[in-house]
């Protein structure tokens, strides 16, 4: 299917979608990216992880990588506020196996650790897709995780905790990067052929009828 | 006790406390503040109030009210990292109790929803002593506070899910206006007679020793 082709297919199941609904879609398309990823390793506690999602769909980052060397990624749709629904969430076996393919995909790799002598967060440079690591609840980052990053980060502190829940953590990366992103002139928006991809499933995923025409349609 | 009489006693007790912990606390001090003050308002998941608590440490927030009217608040040390120890917590019975004790202190009451057209978060003011309202987890502020509330703050937000977590709400807002304050001219540090005050109370949470040698002193 051609670029034009399938704007046609999309204009034809968003009649099956509410007016309300339709909206919604188009306003948030505006604002999602995938110059922006978040890779979570190993989260084991749900409510961290679903969080993780929420925060994710708010500030338009459309995919999420998980990590499950050690845990299965887990979210409570009651606290992502079904989030799954509309951010992707690709699972790895092995942190290594989600770094290559992001390089592959020409993301730097940025680890968040208070341990490390680096970027403070709002100086963290923006010039390339960025995929941001997050570590596990009690051990943060692994040590694979941190020899293979390009870059580290770290968010200011000045308490005598060292460190943040993992969720806040990639809430807080998260505002001070998308709010950067929309003030610079790097190209963070999706492309047109993503825009369509993304909109046609989000569409079937709102209407089992969209769903169904399409079916037909493709028989 | 007088502020020399009071220096000299802290001078004594610092020696029962080791140099790590001693220049910790004086590094933390300079960031400490009572110019910001967090009021969450019947959290029941105590995730979210550890990692709230934890957040207001790190980001140098000496004072958190929580308003009790609902739900019991408890705060579980594994997530809260200890942040109890080094955080004033302070319990209201009602909302109203808690905000008019601050508006008698001096505070604009400041509720943070993202139902009501107001402040975005970057642009909120911060010419006066600012209490950050964060409602319930589910159902959030109470028509109460926000019937009391100065004015309203709102997260910039850019997806499906339009609310965040409680926990993370609390991150963000404080973030954003730590970081200005910092920035800023307005007179966000503690006085010296609170310096004192804090400090002298740290010194007897990290020492035994410090504590029976303050009660022989005052004997």
């Amino acid at each position: 299917m051609n670029t034009s082709e399938k704007q046609a297919l999309i204009d034809h199941l968003l009649q099956y979608v509410t007016e309300n609904k339709r909206e919604k879609m188009h306003e948030v398309l505006q604002n999602r990216t995938r110059y922006i990823t978040v890779v979570l390793e190993d989260l084991f506690q749900e409510h961290n992880a679903s969080a993780a999602l929420r925060t994710c769909d708010i500030f338009g980052v459309q995919d999420v990588h998980v990590v499950q060397s050690k845990y299965e990624f887990k979210a409570v749709d009651t606290i992502s506020m079904g989030a799954t629904k509309w951010v992707d969430v690709t699972a790895h076996a092995s942190i290594t196996d989600a770094i290559t393919t992001l390089k592959k995909d020409g993301y730097r790799i940025v680890a968040t650790t208070p341990h490390r002598q680096s970027y403070s967060l709002p100086e963290l440079p923006l010039d390339q897709k960025t995929a941001l690591l997050f570590g596990s609840e009690q051990t943060g980052l692994s040590e694979e995780a941190l020899a293979q990053a390009d870059m580290y980060v770290k968010i200011p502190m000045f308490g005598f905790v060292e460190s943040f829940n993992v969720s806040v953590s990639v809430a807080l990366c998260l505002y001070d990067v998308i709010n950067r992103l929309h003030k610079s002139e790097y190209g963070w928006q999706l492309s047109q052929e993503e825009t369509q991809d993304i909109l046609l499933a989000w569409i079937k995923k709102v209407s089992k009828t969209a769903t169904l025409v399409e079916k037909n349609i493709n028989k």
